[in-house]
Formats: C-alpha cells, structure tokens, sequence
C-alpha cells in the first residue's frame, strides 16, 4: 500500500530525474499525530470583516498562535483571511494585497483558509463577490505546491462563534488530503454549536455507529473517531464477523453483524443503540459496494444491490433513527459519496446515481434536522487501500497523480474529516459534501 | 486551427494505430448546417411521469420523428426517458430497464436527454431519486462514446409546456460539443414560455447585443445570432474597430466602439440601444482577458485589469439595462463563464475569481427578473481558436483530449449555446450555468 513513485522521488537519482523529465514530485504530507499541537507553527490573519476580531482568540482556545503583522523573513504555516467585507468585485483585490506578499513566507504544508458570507444568502454586487473567491481558493490550491492546502469556508451571519471546529480541522495536518473545498457553516440548520471544551477527545461520551466498519476506509473511521474519545458500534456483514470484532475489541467498542439491506436491518439498529447505548451521537454509512459495467451491459442486479447498499439503506437507515428519536441532540449523520458520484465514470452508472443519491440524501434532510443535528457527506477521490492496491499499475499511477498533491491519499485522511463532522462543535457544519481527494482534477 | 491528430486517427494507419495503442479516436462530430432538419433520425421515447405525454407532439412541432415502440434493429438518433415519475432510489432500475436493452441500436452522435424534477423544490426519498438521476447522465456521457451526448434535463412543475427550444437543443447537433450538462427549466423565474413558431428564426425581429464581438468566439456568436434572424449590435475597443465594422456590414447589423470598462461604458450602451433600437432581446458578455501569473507574482494591474473586462464591466452593464428598462421582455442576459472559473487553475486567481464571479452574476439575477427575462451563463472548456493555435504543442494535444469527446470544441459550439439560451421559446430556462466541453474531466 506504500507509494514506491513518492519514495522514490525524494531519492537522490529521483529528485535528479524528477527535476530534468518534469515528473510529479509529490511532497510527503504532514499528517496529524495522536498528542501533537494542532498546528506547528503560526497562522497570519487578514482582511477586514464580520470575523477578523474574534479570529485570534479562537485559535488561541485551541493552542494555535496567531498575528495579524508577521515578523519579515518569519515561516508561515497558515494563513487566514477573512473575506467577509468585500462587498463588490472591484474590492477582491484586497485578496491580492494580502496573500501576494506572504506567497513567499510560507513553511512546508502551509493551510490557507479564505473566510466569506454563503453567497446564497446574499444579493446583487455582494453575492457576485462573495462567489468570486471560489474562483480564487480553487486556483491557489493548484498553485501553492508543496503539500499546501486552500479552502473558502462561508460562515453565515450569526454563526461567527461556531467556526473553531472548522478552523482546527482545516488549518491542522488532519486535513492533509483535503484541498480546493467550499464549506458552508451556518447557511442551514443551526448557526450556534457548543463551545470546544477538550479539542483532543470531542467525542468523549459519544456513541458512534459505523457501517462497514471492519476494515479499510470504515476501520480507519472507528480508530478516529475512538482515538476522539467515542465509543464505537462497528456494523459490517456476518461474514466479515471475525475483523469486526477483533476491530471493536481492540477499540473497547460493541457490534452488530447484519445485512443493512436486510428489511428489519434499520429497526434492529435503532432497537440495538437505544437499548445498549441509549441512543447514538454519530452515524456513518460507510457501508458501499461497486459492481461496474457500462450500461449496455448492465444486469437489473447489479443496478440494484449497489443502489440497496449504497443509497437505499443509509435512507432507510437515517430516516428510521431519527423518526424513533434515536439520534441525541448536536449528533451527526455522515455519508460516504464519491467523486464518480459526482464527476460520473465510465462503467459505473449504477455507482454514480448511488453516490449522487448520497449528496441528495444530505440535501434532503439538511433542512429538517432540529437539535444541533447535521447531516454532511464526504467524497473520496483516490485513497490507497487494498482495493487500489489491485488496479493494473498504470491505471493506478495515473489516478493517483491527477490532484494537486500528485499522490494518493490515506483512509485516515477520509476518517478525519468524518472526525470534523463528527465533533459536537460542528454543530453549524450542515448539508457540506466536501471531497477528499488532494484536489483532484476530476469534477464536473 | 485544424484537429490535425483527429485526421491521422481516421485516416487507414491512423486507425491502426489507434486501435493498437489504446490512442483517444476522436469522432467527427456532426454539426447543425442552416437549412438541415434538427434531427436527422428517429428519437425513441421512454419513461412516466408529468412529460412522458406530451414529448411526442412537442417533438412533432420541431419536425423530429419520435416512437414509444422502437422497431428492432432500427438505428436511433436519440432518447429521451421521462424519469420524473421516480419517486424513490429502488425505483432508478427503470433507468436501465430503458436505455440498456437500447444502447446498441443508436446511430452516430445520438443524443440522451433524461428529464427529471428539480430536486431542491422536492423533499425525503423523491428528492434523493431525481438527484441521484445527475450520477447516471454523467457516467453515462463518459461511456457513450462514437460523438454522443449525455443531458440532465430538470423541469419544474408547471414548466412541461416550455421544453421545446431546450429538447430541440439538445438533440440536435447545435449541442454537438455539449455534454454531461444539467439544465434547469422553469426552477426560477418564469415556468412558461412563447411557443415556438418558426424554430429556424426564433430571433427574427429582435435585437443582439454581443460584446467583444469583432473576432473568435464572439464574431461565431454574432454570426450565429444573425442566422436565426437577429440584428446585432456589436461592441468592441476602438483598436478593434476595423474587423468589427467588417463583421457587422456583413450581418447587416449596427456596432459601438468602446472600451467596456470605462465608467460611462453602461449609459452610453443603454442610450445607443434605446436611440438606434427601440431596447434590446439579447445581452450577451462575451468580451474578456487574461493577465495570467502565479499569486506570488501577481501585480495589482493585472488582477485588476482582469477583474474590471470580466466581471464588473458586465456587472455595470446588466444592471444599467434592467434598471433602465432597456431589456425587453422574454429578453434573455447571457455570461461567459470558463471551466476554470469552476475548477480553478494554475496561474488564473484573477482570472478565475472573475469567472466564478459570471457564474455568481447570474445566481444575483435570477431571482430579481421579471417579464420572462432571464440569465444565464456558458462555460467553455478547451475550444480551438487563434488564441488556443499559439498553445505549445503537447499542452495542447492533453487539453484537447482530456474530454469524453477527445478533442477541442469550436466557436459555433459556444455560439449555438447561446443561442439556445436567447430564443424567446427559452423563457423558462433560467440561472443555468452549462458547460461546452465536451464534458471534460476537469470540475470541482
């Protein structure tokens, strides 16, 4: 599961070839570790709006430094602007202004966040500017290089208090893989969330269920969300029983072998978590399968068992645990899209509608959820697991090169920012897809 | 300004060559000539739902042969399914109980429209249906092949009666170069339109604006204008003015000289076309620039020379025509966004925030417009112009193959875009954003 191209690239011989042939040079990204200050370095602050004020002490409750005027010659590891004043087009200079002089400050892995108002909510020249800046973030995020990160984050008015989740995630090596993104916080649902208390256990006292949770991507989110302090109910099919409770053993965790497609499968859930758990906070359908044809060739059943897995049962699912009430106050509902969900791909016509069926299931109950309750999904693009591991060689150097990091990303990169959802102080974090997927260039 | 590999590939070795390497084999595609029937074939029908009714005579109205029961081994030009009557994800098999028993009767360049429901005006398991519906066009349009295209078609209730301009589009080679798009009718704004009465001069008697008029994809759009019966009035800068006054004595159409972001650029525009024409149908903002620099070397001038030709000039001048009422009714504005503007790109923070910033002008617009005005905005991809023929050769050859159709676009497909857009017939389709890129890969 190693990336022998990376490796090799930071070689001696590579570095040399890399530099004459024009090769991708991938940058080793930094990763979050279980102890580790959020961010290893200091964040410059900028711009002049509804935010700029309280930025400073919201990174300050969460261990990060902050200066609105960096010392000459010091390295920048993030960069914060708050966008939120530009009113009109001729304003967005002000972008320019600040971030061209610091391009040149910035340490390896540098985050950078643009801060603006949902443009949705606003009308006439300030909507038109506000929605400029995704031109911007999405350019500089294929610019930066060296293992950089960019993100526009669009804070609703009243929701000023409620970005230090956001924050933390974005500006720390826990979003390593996430780059070019657009977050909404605020724009639906609640625009308040519970302040941080202990950003390193967010979810100490919580119960998290997970689907498909015994191995990959979905072992990686029950280890995340464990090391944030949940408590895990893992759920995977009967014959993958053995992993799974070897997995929730470890972990200190519980588990339910069922078939999510079985009829009663959502019932015996919601019964499972009142009665053992007394409810549940987070709820991620990781669950997902492919079975890939082109259309011409496409059997009914494998159009319908990728639809029952994929979209059908996190439907039924979702709908039966919040009807029952089994999901607590500022608990979470996390989907597993896709970038075929959203770009489209050749042989999965099936999987696609499933994944955009996934994006519709979030915009479907964003607007419902009462009590702190968010509904988000994440889209993977290419993450290294031992199903990439199978794909021919060149197919996989290929897919694995088109982003902007020029690598693969981690199934731990897709559990953090299940993790960030997950957190009671994202309360205001609604209705977000957000790709995790290095900025892959595919899209739509 | 040839497609010099798309020859080689058909010629005898080309296709040897192709075949054997696994190369891109780039189908001619066909295009709209004046005089031609819209479709050139039969188009099967499919599905139930609020639309399925209706199609075979709206069809009729524009001349295109359409058949419930398609005769076995007959070639197919098109299909259009109805899916509006999907009202939850296990229904989506009917998907491909249609198309699959079908996918090999089509003939060269067919064309797929599926219709569905805006899913933001619909709620629970309909909503997540008809969006997951946008999952299967798109991979369906990157596995098509041999020329074909793939649409999203999304009719709100109320707007059955206003589908003809936008399916004659799209199943007509006029959309050759359009692919993998989702087009909203009738979702803001107006739901009802004009009849068609004469689909061959749907502007005949009415009036064009198009800026940046004198050369490329402007001088296609005024041609193109022209051909469906417009007068238009181009407007370019003063050293523009020989090839601008050419172009317009041919078209018998009228032209202004002017630099377009200057401040009195919108009144002396609004006066012109109130003085010469009595108002003006069709505003199209197809004049812009690119300054392109990383951020790190970005100069104020080049961000803001960018940003005051690309977006504050249409900006000033949209909102100085509707505020002076200049705009006639059934009138439509129409922004040339840029894939780039969507995905970002290296390079381009100026040139993609104005960009992104169109795509914003248009979600400001669209909810304020009355008398069937609407606004709408074109995103080309890779089209192959005199400035594209001064790109190096490889950079080139990969942009121009990294779409389901393998090769670039020309001027007349943005054109025909827009002119789809300006046919009053078109009154209900409004706040659309679609791409003409022959779904290339690149998106966010």
């Amino acid at each position: 599961m190693s990336d022998k191209y990376q490796s090799f690239s930071q070689s001696p011989l590579g570095k040399l070839l890399v530099k004459n042939l024009g090769l991708p040079a991938p940058m080793k990204l930094e990763r979050y570790a279980e102890g580790a200050p959020l961010v290893d370095g200091v964040v410059a602050l900028g711009g002049r709006g509804r935010l700029a004020e309280s930025l400073g002490g919201i990174l300050s409750q969460l261990g990060v430094e902050s200066t609105d005027a960096p010392a000459e010659g010091s390295r920048l590891k993030g960069l914060v602007f708050d966008a939120t004043g530009l009113t009109s087009s001729d304003r967005l200079v002000a972008l320019r202004d600040f971030f061209t002089p610091l391009m040149r400050s910035l340490a390896t892995c540098p985050r950078v966040v643009v801060l603006g108002t949902p443009p949705e909510l606003l009308e006439g020249g300030e909507r038109v500017a506000q929605r400029a800046l995704e031109g911007f973030t999405r350019s500089l995020g294929k610019e930066i290089g060296r293992g950089g990160t960019v993100q526009l984050v669009y804070v609703a008015e009243g929701a000023e208090a409620s970005v230090a989740s956001t924050l933390g995630f974005l500006l720390s090596p826990k979003s390593a893989y996430v780059s070019g993104q657009v977050v909404r916080i605020g724009a639906t649902g609640s625009t308040d969330a519970p302040a941080v208390t202990d950003w390193t256990r967010p979810l100490a006292g919580k119960v998290a269920l997970v689907t498909g949770a015994s191995r990959g991507i979905g072992e990686q989110i029950a280890r995340v969300l464990h090391r944030d302090g949940a408590t895990v109910v893992g759920v995977d099919v009967p014959q993958a029983a053995d992993g799974l409770v070897e997995l929730m053993n470890e972990l200190d965790g519980d588990w339910l072998t069922l078939d999510i497609t079985a009829k009663d499968a959502p019932q015996r859930i919601a019964q499972h978590l009142k009665d053992k758990h007394g409810g549940v906070d987070v709820v991620v359908h990781n669950a997902g399968i492919t079975r890939d044809k082109k259309l011409a060739n496409m059997s009914e059943d494998r159009w319908e068992s990728v639809i029952a897995v994929n979209l059908t049962a996190p439907e039924r699912i979702s709908r039966e645990l919040l009807d029952q009430g089994v999901v607590n106050a500022h608990g979470s509902i996390v989907g597993v899209a896709s970038i075929a969900g959203i770009a489209g791909n050749v042989g999965q016509t099936n999987y696609a509608a499933s994944k955009a069926g996934v994006i519709g299931l979030v915009d479907s109950l964003k607007g419902e959820l009462t009590d702190g309750i968010t509904v988000n999904a994440v889209a993977p693009g290419f993450i290294i697991t031992q199903m990439t591991a199978a794909v021919p060689f060149v197919t996989r150097e290929v897919g694995q090169r088109l982003n902007a990091m020029s690598q693969g990303g981690l199934p731990v990169d897709v559990a953090e920012t299940v993790a960030w959802y997950a957190d009671p102080a994202s309360s205001a974090v609604n209705g977000n897809v957000v790709r995790v997927c290095g900025q892959m260039m595919l899209g739509a």
